[in-house]
Formats: C-alpha cells, sequence, structure tokens
C-alpha cells in the first residue's frame, strides 16, 4: 500500500511524481525523493486520473461473463420487471459470483468507487443483498461499494416489501431505494410517505428511480422535495434518471432545479439516447450536482453497457452534445468528482490525503480520455496495483480465480 | 488473394469453412477441402461478419492520429463552418495524408466499403477533392470508397460552387452532395433545381445533408422528393441525417415515408444522442433502407468517433432504443447489408461469388458483436489479409509507413 509513482500528468497539468503511502496520497510533486522499501512505478507522462465512480448500476442482476442471454422482452416497464422476476425464479441466477466478476471488471476499468441497487422483492427476498454484501466484503480493501435496498418491483404494489427493506437497512445496506411512486405503486403520497419514513428511521440516504415523465414526474419531484424539506433530508436524496428533468416545459425545469439546488437534491443520470434526459449543462449552471453510471449491464433488461466509466462520460457527452473541450470536462466530472459526492464518497480526489484510487491512461488530456477511453494502463486501488493494461494483477485478493472476460 | 478459411460460424450459424478464389468468395460448406497452393487460416469458431458499411464520413477533414485540437466553436451550424474554413486556411491540413489515415483505420476495423463527403468550396477549392481521390486510388483493390462532392460552405450561399462540383464530378467524384437548401441556401426551390440539374447532367447519384428539422425540414424533402419523381431520380437519392423525420408529426412522418419507400429514397443517420433522428424501425417498417455513419471523427466539429462500424451500430441501437436481439439485428443490417445497399454497392455479402470481405470477432452472435464491439481476429479485404487483432498486416498496399494510433 506503498508506492512512488513517478512521471504522471494530474488531469493534464505538467508532469509530477506521487508518493502513495499506507493507502494514501502522501505526497505530489516534481522529482520526489525516492523512499527506502518503497517500490517505484514508472507512469511514463500517461495522464492521471482519480478512481472512477460508478454512482449507479445494478451488480446482482448482470450476465456478465456469461452465455448470452436471447433477449425477447416486451416493450413496457412492467413486462420488463415480470420477466426478470421469472427469470430469477428459472435460471437460479448466482448473484454472488455474479455481482463480484462485474464489480472486479468494473476495478479493472478503474472504478474504485460504486454504488448498486439490489433487487428486493416478496419473491426472491433478500437473496441478492446477502449476495452483493458479500461481494461488499470481499472487495472492501479495493473498492467502496455502496448497497442499495432497492424495491425494484414496487413498494406498495407488493405488500411484504417494506419490512423487507427495513430488514435490508438493518443487515447493513447503505442507501434505501424507491421506484416510481406514482407510476409504479400508484400512489405517490402514501408510497413517499412509507419510504422517507423507512429512511428516517434508519438514518439512511435516499436514491429514488424517477422513470415518470413529464408533469406527472415533475409532481412526484415535487412530492419528494417537499419530504426532503420537512424531514430535514437536505443533501441526503438522490433522484435517479429523474427523466421528467428532460421534457417539462423550461420554466417548471428551471424552478425544480432551483428548488433541487437549495435541497441539495442530485440527479444520476444514464445519459439515455433514447429517453429525455436531465440536461447536464443546466443542471450544473444551477447548482445541482450530476453523477452518472451505466444502469444495468448485460442483463435482462439490456445487453449493452460496459464496466468502463470513461466509456459512460462519452456517452452522457454525446447525449447532451458536449464537444468543446470544457463541455467534455463536464461528463468526466460527473464519473469523478461530482459523482464522489453525489455518493457521499470521503477521501476522494487526487489532493494530499485522499485515498489513493489513481488510475493512468495514455491520452493527452481529459477530453480526449473520455472520447478516446484509452485502456487502463496502471490502477491503484487503496494504494494497491490492481490492474495493468486493462488486466487484473493477481496478487490481490479481488482477482482471485478470475479472469477478465 | 486465395484462402482458405476454417471453421467459421457466418452471422452466428454452424461452423464452416469459406474458401476465396481470385479475392471473391468462390465455396462455402462443412470441411471443404484443400486447394493446393491455397493457404488456410484457422477460424477458431469465431463469428463471421460481412465487411463492414460506413456510409457516411468526412475523410478529409480528421485529425485522427495527430495533437489534439483544443475545441472552442460557437453552438452554431454556421460557427462551426467558418470555424472549420479558418482552421483549413491558417493549419495547412494536409487532407491526403489524413484521409489515408483514417482509411487505413477503418479497414483495420473491419470496414471494406465506405462513402465519403469531400469538402469543396469557393476557399480551398479542389484541394480536398484531389487529397481524397488519390486515398481512393492507394487504397483500390481493398477498400471501396466513394466520394461525395461535398459543398460544405453551401451552393447558392457561395457563387462559383457549382462550378467547382461540376468540375468535381468530372474528375471523378462518384457522388454530388448537397447541404440544407433551406438552412443554408436560403432558397430550397432554386438550390435543388441547380442541384438535380448538376446530378441529372453527370449522371451521378444524391447524397443530401439535411440538417434543418420539424416541418422546414419536411418541406424541403418534399422537394427533394418532387424532383426525385419528375428526374426519374428513384433509388439514386440518399437523405444524410434527415432530422426533421425525428420531429414532424407522426402522420406527416407516416406519409413522408411512404413516398420515400415508393420512390427508394434511403436515409443514412448517425443515430445522434442529441437530436431527433429518424426512427429505425419505423423507416424499415414502412420499406426505406436505413444505412450507418460516424459522420466526422475527431475533427474541429466533434471530437467523438472512433472508426469502428460496430460501435456506431451500438450507438444506433441505444438511440433507437434496440434491445431485443432481433431489434438489434436492424441496426447491425444498416452497417452491412442495407448499408451497401443504400450506397449502391456491388457484390456485397458473405455469398459466394460476392467480394471476399471478411471479419472476424470472438462473439457468439450478432448482438454481442454489436454491444461487445470486440477485437477484430482477422480482417480480409478483396480476399486478402489486411488486419489481425485489430492491427494492420504488414503485406499490403495499405499499410506503407503506417502505424495504427
Amino acid at each position: 500500500m506503498d508506492l512512488l509513482l513517478r512521471d504522471v500528468r494530474p488531469l493534464g497539468a505538467a508532469a509530477l511524481d506521487l508518493l502513495v503511502r499506507a493507502g494514501r496520497i502522501a505526497a505530489l510533486g516534481p522529482r520526489l525523493a525516492a523512499v527506502p522499501g518503497v517500490p517505484q512505478e514508472q507512469g511514463g507522462g500517461a495522464l492521471l486520473l482519480p478512481g472512477l465512480v460508478e454512482a449507479h448500476t445494478h451488480l446482482d442482476k448482470t450476465n456478465w461473463g456469461l452465455p448470452w442471454y436471447r433477449n425477447e422482452v416486451g416493450p413496457r416497464l412492467e413486462d420488463r420487471i415480470a420477466n426478470e422476476r421469472r427469470w430469477r425464479a428459472e435460471t437460479g441466477h448466482d448473484a454472488g459470483a455474479q455481482s463480484l466478476r462485474l464489480a472486479r471488471a468494473f476495478l479493472a476499468q478503474g472504478t474504485t468507487r460504486l454504488r448498486t441497487h439490489v433487487d428486493i422483492d416478496t419473491d426472491a427476498g433478500l437473496r441478492h443483498l446477502h449476495a452483493v454484501l458479500a461481494t461488499r466484503e470481499t472487495l472492501r480493501e479495493l473498492m467502496e461499494i455502496q448497497v442499495v435496498a432497492f424495491p425494484q418491483s414496487g413498494l406498495l404494489a407488493r405488500p411484504g416489501t417494506a419490512e423487507l427493506l427495513d430488514e435490508a437497512l438493518k443487515l447493513g445496506a447503505d442507501v434505501l431505494g424507491g421506484l416510481d411512486p406514482q407510476a409504479i405503486d400508484g400512489d405517490a403520497v402514501a408510497s413517499l410517505d412509507l419510504l422517507f419514513g423507512l429512511a428516517a428511521r434508519h438514518g439512511k440516504p435516499l436514491d429514488i428511480h424517477l422513470h415518470e415523465s413529464g408533469e406527472e414526474g415533475a409532481r412526484t419531484l415535487d412530492a419528494i422535495l417537499d419530504r426532503t424539506e420537512t424531514l430535514g433530508m437536505q443533501g441526503r436524496v438522490a433522484i435517479s434518471h429523474c427523466f421528467c428533468l428532460g421534457d417539462v416545459a423550461p420554466a417548471r425545469r428551471a424552478a425544480l432545479l432551483e428548488r433541487m439546488a437549495r435541497l441539495r437534491m442530485s440527479v444520476i443520470t444514464t445519459g439515455s439516447a433514447s429517453r429525455p434526459v436531465p440536461p447536464l449543462q443546466e443542471c450544473v449552471a444551477a447548482g445541482v450536482l450530476v453523477a452518472a453510471g451505466n444502469d444495468g449491464i448485460r442483463d435482462t433488461w439490456t445487453p449493452y453497457g460496459r464496466p468502463d466509466m470513461l466509456e459512460r462520460a462519452m456517452l452522457v457527452g454525446l447525449r447532451n452534445n458536449l464537444r468543446r473541450d470544457d463541455e467534455i470536462a463536464l461528463a468526466f466530472d460527473a464519473v469523478t468528482h461530482a459523482g464522489a459526492r453525489v455518493c457521499g464518497c470521503a477521501d476522494y480526489g487526487l489532493e494530499v490525503g485522499c485515498r489513493a484510487d489513481l488510475v493512468l491512461v495514455q491520452a493527452q488530456n481529459v477530453a480526449e480520455a473520455v472520447v478516446a477511453r484509452p485502456a487502463r494502463k496502471l490502477v491503484v486501488a487503496g494504494g494497491r496495483i490492481v490492474a495493468r493494461g486493462g488486466a487484473q494483477q493477481a496478487a490481490h485478493p479481488a482477482s482471485t480465480n478470475y479472469t477478465y472476460p
């Protein structure tokens, strides 16, 4: 967990050296003196990035590395939810092995902080939760995994789910999840009262999937904002997807963003190319933090996605038509610093004292790293070298019995 | 130009062997007999795809492989056009070297047919045209490059341009290009009359950039359809971008598509994530062929893009929310068979008699090839092996003095 990394360019700045002691950044500067017993690594002038942040994925349900899942699923949200429940029951999907496999693949591509929503419903109970908590434990020294207890089949819609979420939070889930209080649960007021009550009782932050569009979604967002304010949850609520911000009238959007900024409510986006999305530049200008995530990767919902947060930043950039270097920096921020703030990650960044989560890529600057998504030359997690050239290194617990697919 | 390729799965079908003689597919079948003097190549059960088709790019203006171009360009189309003209004048951009470099990179990623729009205006004259015609000639045995004479700065808008286009067609440009007859030229009727007149005089097909949106674009499209019908240009006109099909009312779109299908007019899309786009499934259902292209790659317009048509198919799939295997096949078609038909490529495909343009990737099926975009295990162009593992092979004219960046 000690390392002297030489000749690297932090975010494109002039080349310098970086000293890691006990898993943290201990010094940064030109030509640092060698330290006896501390191994040295030549950066060769590569671009140095902080560990990447995946703010929204579903590790538990991925088919990553498994035989191809032939997708013949119907178009509606409800079809996809029902199909997945059936698939889960029929295949005996191993959420433990699969979440570990995908988390390791993320790590090899430089993601060191990750928030994952874990399915909890009255069919599968807490099976996926136990599986992902085990993965979190296995990778604890290398990766910050935040587990969201997520009612994928609805909360009010399936009685018994609230009790399971309560149990999940007792078992150590980090965040309470929600899902379309109006569109899925059919009663935003009752659903949100139940959800916020649970969060308050456990003192946990909230991360709510909001696919509801237009004015329906905006009204739900109003209700979420009301409860955030009333219950003093400022800075503790994130809205995932938040499609409604992409298709309400501009004045309505501006008013919502103004209130979100005031209550320090953040947005987590995939940069979906086929749905209205929260406009990144407008959110940032209003003071609303935006993080980015893949959502599901290679699962029954979608075959797309790759555990590469530089590629996700590119997709967010394409969706928001970010072409100038200073615009692309905003997409990069969503998978690094802003992402870490949205998820409440501690000790994040490239400053002295931060956790030594470091990514080296061959690129001239941040904008090129986003559009070209070069191979990860080196990934350091908590001060340990975990991957070289996109391939995991054998000498750490995360790589046992694992081959990158 | 002879080759016996063993154990490959054409588009995911059962494994068989494929014999190439004199640059064409001569036989396909299980356990073909070896032919004296014909080298053999083991496919190892890899997925076999036909050569990929790039239907819309701008080889002449790319900075691919050059130092990073810092983009600080204003947001309007006019800003970008003016900025590029300035950049071209100031930097002495080498369109010959750059078009060759990018074409070779496309080839290494399996693209064997490519349509490129070449800037022609009263500032630069025919400089870029000569450069790209030279690239076309250099790669003639390996790659079909179609050169579009393209009035990037407008046609009516810049007097003298029509004469240059006329000259370009005499010099061997394959296709006549157009650009926003209403939005840029300010007079769709006069602009289209001039353009169609030129095309008719030279007997060349048309490929018109149409960024105009909504009803403005639809009216221009009407005018293009009128002239196509009147002048008997059925099957000879393609519309690139055609954003208006993405944002007119559904009934209007259906009527336009019906007429386009009847006049065999096709659409070429990038699957732009930030603009309305022609809905792929609706176009196909109406009988309108859709091809796909990157548009510019790493130029003064945009830093995005990669000479990889499987990645372009993925972006088209994401934009059109194609998730089922049978839906993803439509995106794949746009970069293969449909793309070839739109561009009027001869002898295209995996049947006996077709040009031996072959791509091998490690993937279970076409859908996985699109979402995972695996390294090209082998690329054969006109019967010659031109790349292995994404890297060009030295022993062919396309690779002289070239290193893949």
